[in-house]
């Protein structure tokens, strides 16, 4: 028993740093919500300061970049559309950590401050009974009997302490599982609302396609230089405009 | 269209640099990632070194506990179906970035080293002439008429040549819409085939539970402390076999 409550304590503590990496990759941008969030406790401030989703960073360079190309531009178009999904992917993505962070994450760390912890404290206590017991045997004679039946009494409670604290929590590990469930459930949120999003996403895009694709092709057009003036020259900002773009 | 132009090569290099954040957000792994297949490439070798997808890590991490736990622990043996299935998300992710790399940052990195470049060649050569022709225009009476007429000559030229690059390259942006729709069919692929992955893992870890629930619970049975021998005092690996677990 003792092994296996050894084993799921590493476990746990293995699984809870690889979910929050699997949550939030990136370890520098992990780093600094931690220490944002223990500051704001700290001035007692509730920011809303999210971890930058990597959907979100793209979403966000195209929405930008595809309103400056305008409307009248097709990959511009795209861009603003596939940029808006993204936006929505990185919201979806917030859901699930935040999802995942409340019910799998929270619940588990309860488990080895409380649970795992109390049967540690327990397997101390044990243990030093223990050596307590095997000293006063091996002195048998030379001290009064009463202390070592003491001893044998204090090891004999402490041990069925131990061993019921570890069979119960071994023999409810049903609700270790459901725990997993919980978590399999976030992920499956996530990845099926993201599908969702990139499927209603990829329908836009092939209708822009075809659009695009019916729009006749215009021929290029070249304009003379004006040579009257020297502003005229055709080429800059002010004069694109007049071509056809 | 110059400014479109310049607008679209700034989307571009960022869509480029936010696109590969997306498909690898630990900037650590990146970089190093970056440098081995340098290096690789130096030497001649071809690693298939490949991004560490925090899926396979939290998987991997479960399969190790899980398998040391053992076929009587349902946590154990529901640790290996989630790490297995972790795997195979992170092979759905490997696929995604190698799909995503070749199918549109490839792409989009050849639209910048190739078509935007020769724009912004032809660009810089029409600024030459146009002010070369300016400056002779200013001297006219001083200088040849002959040398003036040439320097018109080669200015519409290029203004010609570069106002039909762009012009070109605009008029063809159906081709970045298709670049676009093909990176949302990758992540739908990945999104659609994690849902899948999870489904079944869901599925698997339902009947778990339930099977789990179904068995009667055991009790506790305290053994008493063996006081006749200083080795079978009842608890350590050597005796847990006994108790149940």
């Amino acid at each position: 028993m003792e092994k296996k409550i050894d084993i799921t304590s590493k476990a746990v503590a293995e699984i809870l740093s690889k979910a929050t990496e699997y949550l939030q990759p990136n370890p520098a941008y992990r780093a600094k919500l931690g220490m944002l969030n223990t500051v704001s406790k700290l001035r007692g401030q509730v920011k809303a300061t999210g971890y930058p989703q990597t959907e979100g960073l793209l979403g966000d360079c195209m929405l930008k970049y595809g309103k400056e190309l305008g409307e009248d531009s097709a990959f511009g178009n795209s861009l603003v559309d596939v940029g808006e999904a993204l936006k929505l992917m990185a919201e979806v993505k917030d859901s699930l950590d935040i999802n995942v962070k409340q019910t799998f994450i929270d619940p588990l760390q309860l488990l080895q401050d409380k649970d795992l912890k109390e049967i540690g404290h327990h397997l101390r206590k044990l243990e030093g009974r223990r050596l307590d017991y095997d000293y006063k045997k091996r002195r048998v004679g030379k001290i009064p009997e009463e202390e070592i039946r003491q001893a044998v009494e204090k090891f004999e409670e402490s041990k069925e302490l131990a061993e019921r604290s570890m069979f119960n929590f071994l023999e409810n590990d049903v609700e270790q599982v459901s725990q997993l469930a919980v978590f399999v459930e976030a992920a499956l949120d996530y990845h099926r609302q993201s599908t969702e999003i990139l499927q209603e996403l990829q329908s836009k895009l092939e209708l822009r396609i075809s659009l695009a694709s019916k729009v006749p092709k215009r021929e290029f057009m070249p304009k003379p230089v004006n040579t009257s003036s020297t502003d005229a020259n055709g080429v800059g900002p002010s004069s694109s405009s007049k071509t056809p773009d």
